[in-house]
C-alpha cells in the first residue's frame, strides 16, 4: 500500500496548473513504495511520478534528495529528474504534504535476482558514486554507525519477543563491529543511495537481451557516507538466495563491475566485510524497530528482521574479503 | 493494497510471449482495487492493465466478465478490451492465478463527485445497458435480493457489535423491501455493472472543459439483473454528500441523462425507491460481513457499513420517486 494521501481532483488540477506539463490525462496510485504516496501521472507532455512525502520524511531534507537526483540525472545517471514548476521550484505542496513531480522511468525491477543483474548494477552504482562527487551538499547518514546504538536501544524492550537472546547477540555484534569500523578519513566518502534494493532498480533488456539498468529510484535514504558502504548494502540486498545462502558469484560480479567503473582502494576491499555487517545490522535494526512498534492492524507490510540476523551472522563469520567476493 | 500476487520476471516474460504485444517496457503495481492484483504494463505496443484474479473471484465466471467487456467495447462502451493471446484466448494463467491483459484507459476517477459528473455518468450507463442487450450469456446476481437473507444471516452473530440493534433493524428493512420488490417480469432486465462507484469511472475534460466519461472499469460484479437496479446503485454511490445529505440535484441529473439515453418505463420509475433501498442493503451487508469477518491485522481497508445504514434509512423514508429525483 503506498497511497496514504488521497488527492482530490480540484487540488490536483490546481497543482498541475503550477507546471508547464500540459493537461491531465491519467492518474493512478502505485502499489510499490512504503514511505510515501506515489501516483503514476500522465499529462499531454508524457508520463511522470507524483510523490507526496508522508510523515516519516523530514521536509527539511527534501531539497537534498531532489537536488541530488537533479545533479545525478544531469550527469547521465538514470534516476528520476525532478520537474520544476513555472516558478523554477520542484518542491511544492499538495493536500498539506510536500510534493514533487519527477520524470517516469521505464523498466522492471527484478522480483528474482539473477546473476546477470549484478554486473550492470555494480557498474551503475560506480557511475552514480563518481557522478555525485561534485554535489556540494552534505547530509549525514542518520542510519549509519553513529545511529545504530540508539536504534538498538529503541528495540531493547521488546526485541527478544521476536527471537530469544536477540538483543544480547546484537549488543555483541555491534560492539565488535564498531571496534573494527574504519577510522575517519581512511575510506573515500561521497553521496550514496544507501537503500539500493532490487525494487529500486529497473532493468530492460539490451540489444543482445542482457539486462541493463534503465532506472534507479527512491533516493530518500541518500546521504553522504563511505562509498564502499553502498556496495555493502547491495551485497546484503542482492547476493543472498531465497534459502539464505550467500551467492559469491553474484558478489564477484557486483564488486568486479563496480571496481571497473570506480576502482576500490585496498583499504575499501579490506573493510568490505565489516561494512557488510554494518549494512546487515542497519536493516535488521530498522525492521526490528518497525516490527516491535507497528500496531498489528496497521496497513503496512512488516518485513522479517530475522532475515538480516542470518545475513549478519554470515558476514560476521566471513574469514576474508575474498570469501564475500571482494 | 492491490497487489496480492508478486509476478516474477521469468513468469511475466513467458506470459507475455503468449501475446503479440511486443517487448516489456514497464510493470508497476496499481494501488487501486481491492479484489484482484492489478499491474500497469507497458510494452512496445502501448499501455495495458494486467489483472491476476484472486480467490474471491470464481474462475468459472471470468469468461462472462471478459466476454461482456469485449462485447461492450466492440459497441462503443469505453470499457477495457480484453487482449487475446496468439491462440485467440484472453483468459490465461499466470503464477497459478487466472489472468488477463486488458487495454489501458485514460482518465481520472473523481475523488470528490461534482454535480456535472452525474449527467455524463447517467448517459454512459444508459448506453452501456443498451449496448449489452444482445450479449447472450446469463449470469444471476449472487448479491441480488435472493442472496440478501443469507448474507444477513452471515452477519447475525456479530453484527450488533458494530451498532446495537442493527440486525433487528435490518431484518425489518429486508422483510419490508422484499415484500415490495417488483414481481418477476415487471421491469426490463439486461446486463448491469452492479458496482459503478466513482473509483470505477474515469473522466477527462471535453473541449469545453466539462467532464466526459473516458472509462468504465471493474466489471467483476457484472450480472444479469433489473436495469433500474444499476441506476439505484449509482444513486447510492454518487448522490450523497460527505455530511450524509442526499443531493437531489445530482440524482435528477443522473436519472435525466440516463432516461434520455434509455427511457425508463413508468414501472421502473415507481420502483426506484425500493431498488435504492435494495442497493443500500446490498452494500451495507457486504461491508458488514467484511467488517465482522476480517481479522484486524489483514491488509485490507474495511469500509464503514454504517454509511449505508444511513442511506438505507434515507431511502426507506423517501415518500415518492420524486423525492429521490425520479
Amino acid at each position: 500500500m503506498a497511497v496514504y494521501t488521497e488527492v482530490t481532483d480540484e487540488a490536483l488540477r490546481a497543482f498541475l496548473a503550477e507546471y508547464d506539463i500540459g493537461g491531465l490525462l491519467a492518474f493512478r496510485g502505485i502499489a510499490e513504495g512504503v514511505e510515501n504516496s506515489n501516483y503514476a501521472l500522465r499529462t499531454e507532455r508524457g508520463d511522470f511520478i507524483l510523490t507526496l512525502y508522508e510523515k516519516r520524511v523530514d521536509p527539511a531534507e527534501l531539497p537534498y534528495f531532489l537536488g541530488l537526483m537533479d545533479y545525478l540525472a544531469a550527469r547521465g545517471v538514470p534516476c528520476p529528474t525532478p520537474v520544476d514548476g513555472r516558478d523554477g521550484e520542484a518542491l511544492r505542496s499538495l493536500c498539506g504534504r510536500p510534493a514533487a513531480i519527477c520524470t517516469f522511468l521505464e523498466g522492471v525491477w527484478p522480483r528474482r535476482v539473477r546473476p546477470e543483474h549484478l554486473a550492470p548494477l555494480g557498474a551503475e552504482l560506480g557511475r552514480l558514486h563518481l557522478a555525485g562527487l561534485g554535489f556540494p551538499v552534505y547530509r549525514p547518514n542518520a542510519l549509519g554507525p553513529g545511529g545504530w546504538p540508539k536504534l538498538l536501544d529503541g528495540c531493547r524492550a521488546r526485541g527478544d519477543e521476536v527471537s530469544p537472546g536477540l538483543i544480547a547477540e546484537l549488543d555483541r555484534h555491534l560492539a565488535d563491529m564498531l571496534a573494527q569500523w574504519p577510522r575517519d578519513g581512511l575510506l573515500p566518502d561521497g553521496h550514496i543511495h544507501a537503500d539500493l534494493f532490487p525494487d529500486n532498480v529497473f532493468f530492460l533488456p539490451d540489444a543482445a537481451g542482457k539486462p541493463r539498468v534503465s532506472g534507479l529510484i527512491d533516493f530518500y535514504f541518500a546521504c553522504t557516507d563511505l562509498l564502499a558502504y553502498d556496495v555493502a548494502v547491495c551485497l546484503n540486498a542482492w547476493c543472498f538466495e531465497a534459502d539464505g545462502a550467500f551467492n559469491v558469484t553474484k558478489a564477484r560480479a557486483l564488486i568486479g563491475a563496480y571496481a571497473a567503473a570506480r576502482p576500490l582502494t585496498p583499504e575499501e576491499r579490506a573493510a568490505l566485510p565489516v561494512m557488510c555487517r554494518g549494512a546487515a545490522i542497519r536493516f535488521l535494526l530498522t525492521r526490528l524497530y518497525d516490527w516491535t512498534h507497528t500496531p498489528p492492524g496497521a496497513l503496512v507490510t512488516r518485513k522479517d528482521p530475522l532475515e538480516y540476523l542470518r545475513k549478519l551472522r554470515f558476514f560476521a563469520a566471513a574469514v576474508s574479503p575474498e570469501s564475500i567476493g571482494a
